[in-house]
């Protein structure tokens, strides 16, 4: 293969999300100024690391520096991380979104929760499509990952094509929706010749071959078919594959099925609309008539599986769930995977089930009850063999995992791999690939589907304080009297040990004599700054921490 | 066996920490009114569940109800989660301390760090040992688990023997240290009969035989004879047979060992001086020294394997320890669990480590760099049938490994189990086990070395609320007038999204309209209620949060 590249522009890579870290993917593929977005991701913020945020999304400040430039956004498949922060984004960029089937479906439902200027423009595409966007050339090829309709891009470029292959792991049977990983396409490629390609390094560092779908659902039928009370299965609502397994598991259990969960109840609505995917809406029964299904008959599906507090497992493990109430002889298989930062949030829902009767079944004890939907070392390789880049750039994972997946291209005999991270501006040239810039790239979080902001524009950095070291708030009022100034002062803490009210007397007793020692002519932001600074070196002395400290003073006949 | 009870007060049980949790152990026992405390841990709170705390510790007024009626404290092994709370339990509590020769070192150092109106006193036994101990005889048998001298206690009570195992795992060699599981003792505990079993759960749902300490140190050699430049362990110190397989490691590769942290060095120096564990001090450079040996002759141990801000690993990644740096070439290797709640700072840091040029192995790659020091099912079924207890009752597990450790020993014929958890009351007779009551139990925080009190004295709800929600201060300055009141309102929020200061001038603005439909005659409480109110609306409205609100109503000539 050789192709002459001069003359012509580096083709450009700037990722925003996704790189050293987990979910909130976001890639712009650029090439003369001309750029599209692939991938429009959103993520969940821990407690620890942004309380009180819904969502993690994008810098929009970032996107905002393109702007224009920026003609299309380009969608792989429809998880909330590749997809979630379009509602944001396209509040600020008016322009066309590409998106496979299903995930289109979801992204019409999720956009219709929001209010545009410009009503958003959604392109529906099937695997298999080509279509022209922008400057570059797209085709959509069918993976096998953990929803219908997700496809790696393939994408023709002034320097030759290049693979973005989305998520994707690689199942060596048919999915359930009669599709399967497009291994030939993904040899062609390779035969044509491929210039850079960027692959999903989630599980890069996990040795062998991920486990098939197809042993998950054998299993779950084995599983619930030795239940003999209810069956409740938690899982996420967006692995529809799964979904379907334990839809399966229960008619072969001849069980009727109910869905406890919005996101779950629409996953598995639009999968009857927007995919191929055969769901058996007979054996469904509405969640309020479950009463008239025996127990050995009814197999409930709920979301919920990391603990959320307001999703359906763990309003029931508190025993605050409308119609589902866990009785003694309920069975609970949480056929998902524990995501770090949840852990502890399971592990108390887990422990509530079991105590209101109900048998837990997790990984712990059945490893087979749950598949990851990404590829391992050995599935990457594969992917690497068929693909034969000529550049390989690895995304989608923290960082030692990219690093290895890295390895792994160059021990497959990749000559130009190249770690990069969200914020670094890439050029891919006849040369190679090298770090051409760096963008300021801090992620935006979101509040209440009304607000999105950078961290410190939300306080977020403040609630974190907030939790660490509590607050005090301090109010004086004072006169200037001749030799100095009079006046009081009232304090109030939270979140701080204050037994009795002992530490704010004697704080209150503290601040009064700064207030007094105070000339008589400091102005009122020098009151204030005096009486801060004690309330600090009281803090210091007595309990070792600093509270944020919140000071008004006000001084008599200088209201402002 | 048959043994006559008749007249004989029930044997009591009073679980305050580690049942329905993992760490924070402590178990009362108790007969005719007197009692003895079995382990007296702490455990580190998430940052979810207490920001701000440093330990949670039993109730301390749960233990107080009991007072003077606690005649004793003995301890199995020296884990923090065993003997955490000691510091503040013997301040409240003047009773002398039994505990196994390396626990008691620990101990000793610890208390050190306090001060006490009356000194405590701690007895050392060895594992072997008995002593009449308030109303009950003991025994303390050797355990194999990841710590010298750990034990489980056998007990003499008036209905029989109690045998309550601690943390412990069956190695089937001999420990580093020449002990090993003493096998024969346990079974000769079963001969003789065993009225009461309390056993550790923590992996009672893993299936199968815990990895053994010894295929981890045989592991660690491979691991570490093929590095090339500067290896760096990570692990917990208190895992110090860990600390030995690496110190052994280190010899077979021919590296001297820097040891970082102050826990690691406090460990070795104990093991040195209150062990049977042979260290080779000469291997042992001091960390200021490092630099006069060569890169691929030296080993690292540091602490920080949960990645705590403050511990070596972390502070090397952020590139802040003063005498470490990562480099180029080398490899760390993560020798421990990574502990629910902690992976997310786990992960950002082995990031860092794989940014700054290290190769990071870890047990997704490489199982056997790690093993649990807690049983698995088959051998927790093992210990069951050599001890062959009449009354089973599981403790230190979360609730779902408790239920399963109870059906384990169904399963081996006991005729009576009974699952517990913290703060209720239970008597073992002749008839079995049943809960006789309740007591209140919520676990307290410590803070700095400083203050212990109740979540709620400490503040911890309302920092979490903080968190969640962010606050907002107002302080309003008014005189009566006649027609109503006059005045000015100021208000200051933190952790709330206050772009340009808008949302604060929209507020200020409601507000001061409150203030000014007030009645003249409303009483300062009164005012600072309507400005509550007033506020609370207004973000109902404009954010749909509820911030925690402070207010301050002055009035003129009314200072308090």
């Amino acid at each position: 293969m050789t192709k002459s590249h001069h003359n012509t522009a580096p083709l450009e890579l700037l990722p925003l999300g996704g790189l050293g870290a987990i979910g909130m993917n976001c890639m712009l593929l650029g090439h003369a100024g001309r750029w599209v977005m692939l991938d429009c991701g959103a993520t969940f913020p821990s407690f620890a690391e942004a309380p009180g945020a819904d969502t993690q999304i994008p810098s929009l400040d970032a996107i905002a520096e393109l702007g224009d430039k920026i003609e299309a956004i380009v969608i792989t498949h429809g998880h909330e991380d590749h997809i979630g922060a379009l509602p944001w984004v396209l509040g600020d960029l008016d322009v066309p979104v590409w998106a496979p089937r299903f995930a289109a479906a979801l992204i019409e439902e999720k956009l219709g929760e929001f209010e545009f200027d410009t009503e958003p423009i959604i392109h529906t595409v099937m695997p298999g499509d080509r279509e022209q966007i922008g400057p570059f050339g797209f085709h959509w090829i069918q993976v096998s990952h953990s929803i219908p309709d997700a496809c790696s891009l393939a994408i023709d470029t002034p320097h030759g094509k290049v693979l973005f292959t989305g998520d994707f792991k690689i199942e060596p049977g048919e999915l359930p929706d009669g599709t399967a990983h497009d291994e030939a396409a993904f040899r062609a490629l390779g035969d044509e010749g491929v210039f850079l390609m960027m692959s999903d390094s989630t599980n890069a560092e996990v040795p062998g071959w991920s486990r098939s779908e197809a042993v998950v659902a054998e299993k779950l039928v084995e599983v619930v078919g030795r239940c003999e009370g209810r069956v409740l299965v938690g899982l996420f609502s967006s692995n529809l594959y799964r979904v379907h397994a334990v839809l399966e598991a229960a008619a072969r259990a001849g069980r009727k099925v109910a869905l406890a969960g919005r996101s779950l109840n629409r996953y598995v609505r639009l999968a009857s609309s927007a995919s191929d995917l055969p769901i058996d809406r007979d054996r469904i029964v509405p969640l309020d008539r479950i009463d008239d299904v025996p127990d050995h008959e009814l197999l409930i599906v709920a979301t919920g599986s990391q603990g959320e507090s307001r999703a359906a497992l763990p309003r029931m493990a508190r025993g605050q769930h409308r119609q589902l109430r866990v009785k003694e002889g309920d069975s609970l298989i949480l056929s998902a995977r524990k995501i770090p930062g949840n852990e502890a949030l399971i592990i108390e829902m887990l422990q509530d089930f079991a105590r209101r009767g109900a048998t837990v079944v997790q990984q712990i004890a059945e490893p087979e009850i749950h598949a990851s939907g990404h590829a391992y070392s050995d599935e990457l390789r594969a992917m690497i063999q068929w693909v034969r880049p000529e550049r390989f750039v690895p995304v989608h994972g923290v960082y030692t995992f990219m690093r290895r997946h890295a390895e792994i291209a160059r021990e497959e005999g990749v000559r130009h791999t190249l770690i990069i991270e969200n914020g670094q501006r890439v050029q891919a040239g006849p040369d190679g690939l090298r770090v051409a810039g760096e963008v300021s790239h801090e992620p935006w979080y979101t509040e209440g589907g009304l607000v999105a902001a950078s961290a410190d524009a939300l306080g977020v950095r403040e609630r974190l304080d907030l939790a660490h070291n509590g607050m005090i708030a301090i109010s004086a009022w004072a006169r200037r009297a001749r030799r100095g100034l009079v006046g009081y002062v009232r304090v109030q803490v939270r979140g701080i040990y204050n037994e009795e009210g002992e530490l704010t007397a004697l704080l209150e007793r503290r601040l009064q004599e700064a207030l007094e020692e105070t000339a008589a002519d400091t102005p009122r932001s020098g009151i204030e700054s005096r009486l801060r600074n004690a309330a600090r070196r009281f803090f210091r002395r007595h309990l070792g921490r600093k509270p944020l400290t919140v000071v008004f003073a006000h001084v008599a006949g200088e209201d402002d």
